[in-house]
C-alpha cells in the first residue's frame, strides 16, 4: 500500500538509534563484563564440555525454535499486521537474549554482592531465551497497537524487573519454578496487561483489522505446534538431572499439554460463538498445559495430576478467551490482542497454585538424595513451608509485573518521549507491503452459497 | 463463510463428548497403571537417566515434529480444508499418544500375562507417536470425508488393533521393523484403505474442493520437508544402538529418502498428465523412500542397496498417483484423499519384502555380537527362516489392517450411531472460517495470458 | 494457468534423463568406493558409536533443516516461484548431499593417493550438507533463470571444482575454517555470481515478476528464522570438541548473528526506499552475522569481537542489496535474484579478513593442548604465518569459484547443449499450477485508502 507512503515521510528515525544504542550498551557489557571459555578461564579437566554443550544443546535448540518461529508465528494471525508481528518479534527477541543475558547476570552479582567475568555458556544463552520468553508473552498484549521504538525501550525495562523478580523468586525465597510459570508467564502476562490498560483501549474503527483471516491464522499454527511440541524441551531444560527429575519434566509435560489440546477443542465447540472450533482457541489455549506444568513438571507425582493440571488449563483458557477478554475490554479497558491473560496469566496461577500444592502433598521418599535438587530450600525448610513460600512466589510475580507494567506503561504512554502507532494493527506504517498479485479464478460469494 | 452457519444450528456436541469421554478413559488409565519415575520405582543407580533421556530426545523431538507439524501440514493442500487438516490432526494426533501408550502397554501385558504399573519414559513417549502415525496415514486416506467425531472414534478403536498387530509381529513372530513399515505403515494404510471403502465415494459435485491451490501446496510442502528431514529419526528412535545399528539406520534412510526424491522428481515429470512437475507427486512419493526402509534400515547392507529401494519406492509411488488411485476410485469404489496407497501402502509392502530379501542375504558376521539385537530370534532361527517370518508379518500386517479396517469402517458408517459428514473437503461445517479480506491487485486471467 | 501448457508440449525430457543418469552415477561410487559400518569393516571397540552418532546427530539434523527448510523458504520470495524454489531447492539439494560425499571424497583419495573404501558415518552425511549448501547458494543467484535441467548439471560440476577448492584450503594450506566462511559461503557465492553473469540480465519485461507477493514473503520468513536460529549448529557441526572449541563456536555464532540482526533492522530503517523496514533485508541481512562467523566461530576472543563483527556484516548487507546490487546489475551485468552478494558474498570476506586478524591476535595459551585441534598446521607454524595462509584461503576461495562459475556459466548458457528458461520466474513452465480459488469479500484499492 504505496498510498500511506506519504503520510509518513520523516518517520521515527528513533527507531535505528534506539536500536543501535541499545546493542551498544550490551556490546559494551559483553566487552566488560563477559568472556567465553578458553583454556586460561577454565579448567577443562574439571569442567567438562559434555557438562556444559552436550547436555543442553539440542533443548536449547527447542528453546530457540520456540521463542522466533513459536511465538513469532504464533502473533501472525492478524490479516495485515503478519509482516510486524513475525519481524517484530525477531528483533525484539534478539535484543532481549542478550539484554537478558546480562540483566540477569548483573542483578545476580549485584545481589549477591560478588563482581567476576561471567563465562557464557549453553545455560547462559538458555537463561536468554527465557527472557527473551518474557518479553515476548508482553508483546501479545500490545501486539498491533505500539510502535517497534517503543518496544525496544519496553525490552530494555522489562528486563531489569524481570531480572529482580527472577532473582528475589530464586535466589532469595528459594522456590522451584524450572519451566517458569511464575518468573516468565506471570511477570510477562501481568506486566503487559498493565502496560496494556495504560496504552488504553482502540477505538472501533482502530480495530477493523483486529481479526484473522484464511492464511494468517495458517501462519499462526506454524507458531502454535511449533510451541507445543517444544515445550518439554523448555520446562524441562534448566532441570537439574539427577534421580530422573529432568525426565519427568518431560513426560509430565507432553501428558499436561496433550490435556490441554483435548479439552481446549472440547470447550471452543461447545462455548464458541459458532458452536464450531475457533481458530483463536485452537491456536492458544491447547498451549494452556505447558504454561501450567512450568512449575511442578520436576515434581514426582501420578502422571493423571498432570493431566488433570492440562485438562483445567485448556478450558481456563477458553472460557478467558470467550468471555473474560471481551468483559474486561468493556469494564476496565484491558485491550489484550493475543489474549495473553488466557494463555499465560491464568495458566501461570493454575501453575504456581498447583505447585504449591504439590510440593505440600509429595513424600519426599519420592526424590530419595535429589530433593535438594528440586527444592534448593529443602535442607532447612519442611514440604509445608516450602509450599507456603511457593505461593508467595506467585503472589509477588504477578504484582511486580502488575506494578513495574503500570510505571513502564505510563512511560510508553508519554506523548513527549514517544510518538503513538498511528495505523493500528497494519504493517503499512513501518513496512514496505508488496502489493498482492494474483491470477484469481474468483467464484462470487453469492453464487457459491447458492450452489449448495 | 457465516453463510453456512445457519444450516448447522445444533450440530454435533456428540464430538465435545467423545473426546472427553475419551480423554477420562485415557486418565483412568494413567492414574491406575502408570507411574513417572521417581526415587521410590526405580534404582536410579542401575537405570541411569542417560540411557533413558540423553540417547533418545533429540530424536523424540523429531517425531514429534513429524506428527504434528509433518503430517499436520502435509494434509493441509486442500483448497478450503486447511484450518481442519491441521487441527484435527492435531487433536487426533494428542489423543493417539496417549491412547497408543495405553493400548501398546496392556496388550503386551494382557499377552505376557504380567502386570505392573509401567513407568513412562522417553521410549514409552515415542511408542505413543508411533501409533499415532499409524492413525494419522489412516486419516489421510478419509480426509474431508469423515467428521471429527467419527475420527476419535476411529482412533480408539483402531488402535487397539493396532496394539494387537504390534504384539503379533515384535513379540510373538519376534521380526525386526524398527521404522514400522509393517507395524506402522502397512497396518496404518490398508486399515484406512479399508474404511474409506467401506465409507464410499463422494459425489463429483462433493469433490469439487478435492483439490489444491497455491497457497495450500505450500503449506503441504511444509509438512513434506519436515517429513522429508527427520524420517532418519523417526527410522533409527527405537533402533539399538549396539554395534552401529543406529548408526546405519541413520545413513540407510537418508540415502533411500534421497533416493526416492530424485526418481519421484524424474517420474512425475514423464508420467504427469501435462508433463510437468506435479506438486501432489513432490509433496509425497518423495517421502517413499523412508517408509520403504522401515524395516531393513538398521540391517548391515551395501549403501547401494538403500539407493535401490529408494527409487524403486518413489517411482512405484509417482505411478501409483498417476494410474493407480484413480483406477481404485473408478473400479472399487476407493476414495483415497491423501493417495496413501502410493505413499505408505505399497512402499511398505517393498519395504517388507526388502526387509525378507535383505534378511536372507546378508553374512551373520556383519553383525557380531549384535546379532540379537538386530533380529530378537536369530538365537534360534537361520537367516531364511527369519526372512519367512518377516514376509509372514507382512502378509498380517495388511490383513489386520484391512480386516480391522473394514469392521472399524462399517460402524462408522452407521447412520444410527454417527452423522456423517454434510460439507465434503470443506472447513465450514466444523470451524468458524473466517473472511477473507485482501486489497488486491488483480491482474484479469485473460489479460495476463494476452500479455506473454 | 494450463493456458500455458500448450506452448511447451514435448519439453524438456531431458530433465529426467539427466536427474536419473545423475542419481545412477551416484549409485555406481556408492557401490563401489563406499560401505556402511558393520562388525566386519569396523571395530566396535576401537570406534564407539557414542563418538560417531551421539556426538553429531542433533547438529547434523538443524544443518539438514537449514538445508531443506531454511534455503528452500527463504527462495520462496518471488510471487510466482514458490513451488519452484522450494521444490528445485529440494530435488538439487538431495542431489548435492550424495554427488558431494562422492566428490570430496574421491578428491581427498586422489589427493592423498589413498584410496580405500570410505565409511559412510555422520560427520560425512553432514559434508553433503555442506557441499549442498554451496550448490544451494549458487542457485540463489540464478533463481527464476535457469531450468532445473541446467541446474542439476550446474551442480555435478560445481561439486567438482568445490571438492577441489576444499582440498586446497584444508588439506594442502591447513587453514581453519570450520563454519565454511571460505569454503562454502566464498566459493558457492562467487561461482553463482560468475555463472549468473554469464547467463545475462532479463529484459526488463522478463523481470516483471521478480518481486514478492504478501503471503510469499511471508513463505520466505520460514526460511530466515530456520537459518537463523540452527546456524550455531552449522558452525560448530565439525568443530573439534576438545577445550571448550565447539561451546565457543555456538556462543559466537549466536552473539555475532544476533548482531547482524540487530543491524540490519536499524540499516533497512535508515537507508530504503521507503524509510520502512523492507523485507528483503529483513529476511536476507539478518543472517549477515552467521557467514560471518563461519572461520573464527571456534577461536577464543572476547564475545564484544563476535558482536562487532555481526554488526558490521549485517550493515554491510543490507547496503549491498539497496546500493551494490542495482549498481552492478546496469553497470555490469550482474543479475543476482537472491542477493547472493550481499548475504554470502560480502559477508563471507569479511569472515575470511576476520579469521585471519584474530588469528595473528589470540594468545596460544587460550587454546592450550587443543591449539592443533583449532589449526592443524600450528605444530610447525607461527600465529602470524597462519594469519597469512588464512588470507590466502580466502582469494583462494573467491578466485577458484570465479573462474569456475565462468566455465560453467558458459556451458550452462550454450544453446547446442541446453534449452534456456522461457518464462522468467515464473512457476508455469515446469510446474503444473492448481487454480487460485477464493471466496473473497474483497474491498477495493480506493475504497481502502478513501476509508483510512
Amino acid at each position: 500500500m504505496s498510498s500511506s507512503t506519504g503520510s509518513f515521510p520523516t518517520q521515527d528515525q528513533g527507531f535505528a538509534l534506539s536500536l543501535m544504542l541499545f546493542q551498544v550498551v550490551c556490546l559494551i557489557f559483553f566487552a566488560i563484563k563477559f568472556d567465553i571459555a578458553n583454556s586460561n578461564n577454565l579448567d577443562s579437566e574439571t569442567e567438562t564440555e559434555d557438562l556444559r554443550l552436550r547436555d543442553y544443546y539440542a533443548m536449547y535448540m527447542d528453546v530457540h525454535v520456540m521463542i522466533f518461529v513459536g511465538f513469532g508465528f504464533l502473533m501472525t494471525f492478524l490479516r495485515k499486521y503478519s509482516f510486524s508481528a513475525v519481524s517484530i518479534n525477531f528483533v525484539v527477541a534478539v535484543m532481549s537474549l542478550q539484554w537478558g543475558i546480562i540483566a540477569v547476570t548483573m542483578v545476580r552479582q549485584i545481589g549477591d554482592n560478588e563482581y567476576s567475568t561471567k563465562i557464557i555458556d549453553v545455560t547462559t544463552l538458555i537463561n536468554g531465551d527465557f527472557a527473551a520468553g518474557a518479553v515476548l508473552i508482553t508483546f501479545g498484549a500490545v501486539l498491533g497497537k505500539i510502535t517497534p521504538t517503543q518496544l525496544l525501550w519496553m525490552t530494555f525495562f522489562e528486563l531489569i524487573f524481570y531480572a529482580i523478580n527472577e532473582y528475589i523468586l530464586i535466589e532469595t525465597l528459594h522456590v522451584a519454578d524450572p519451566g517458569g510459570s511464575m518468573v516468565i508467564h506471570a511477570f510477562g502476562a501481568f506486566f503487559g496487561l498493565a502496560v496494556s490498560i495504560m496504552l488504553g483501549v482502540p477505538s472501533e474503527e482502530e480495530q477493523v483489522h483486529n481479526i484473522s483471516q484464511y492464511n494468517s491464522d495458517m501462519f499462526a499454527m506454524i507458531g502454535t505446534l511449533f510451541l507445543w511440541m517444544y515445550w518439554p524441551s523448555f520446562n524441562s531444560a534448566m532441570v537439574a538431572t539427577a534421580d530422573f527429575q529432568q525426565e519427568r519434566a518431560v513426560v509430565n509435560t507432553v501428558l499436561s499439554i496433550s490435556a490441554s489440546c483435548a479439552s481446549a477443542f472440547a470447550a471452543t465447540k461447545v462455548v464458541s460463538h459458532t458452536k464450531k472450533f475457533d481458530m483463536v482457541h485452537v491456536q492458544n489455549a491447547t498451549l494452556a498445559g505447558g504454561v501450567a506444568m512450568g512449575t511442578s513438571c520436576g515434581f514426582a507425582f501420578n502422571p493423571a495430576i498432570a493431566i488433570t493440571i492440562g485438562l483445567i488449563a485448556g478450558i481456563v483458557s477458553v472460557l478467558g478467551y470467550r468471555y473474560v477478554t471481551p468483559f474486561l475490554e468493556e469494564k476496565i479497558g484491558l485491550s489484550d490482542t493475543c489474549g495473553i491473560l488466557n494463555l499465560h496469566g491464568m495458566p501461570s496461577i493454575i501453575g504456581g497454585v498447583a505447585g504449591a500444592i504439590i510440593t505440600a502433598s509429595v513424600s519426599d521418599s519420592n526424590y530419595g538424595s535429589s530433593l535438594t535438587e528440586v527444592y534448593a530450600a529443602r535442607d532447612w525448610r519442611g514440604s509445608g513451608e516450602q509450599a507456603w513460600y511457593q505461593l508467595l512466589a506467585l503472589v509477588i510475580a504477578v504484582a511486580m509485573g502488575t506494578v513495574s507494567g503500570f510505571i513502564v506503561g505510563f512511560y510508553l504512554k508519554s506523548p513527549v518521549i514517544f510518538r503513538q502507532q498511528k495505523l493500528k494493527y497494519e504493517d503499512e506504517e513501518w513496512f514496505h507491503v508488496p502489493e498482492n498479485f494474483q491470477v484469481t479464478v474468483t467464484t462470487p460469494a453469492f453464487n457459491y452459497v447458492e450452489a449448495k
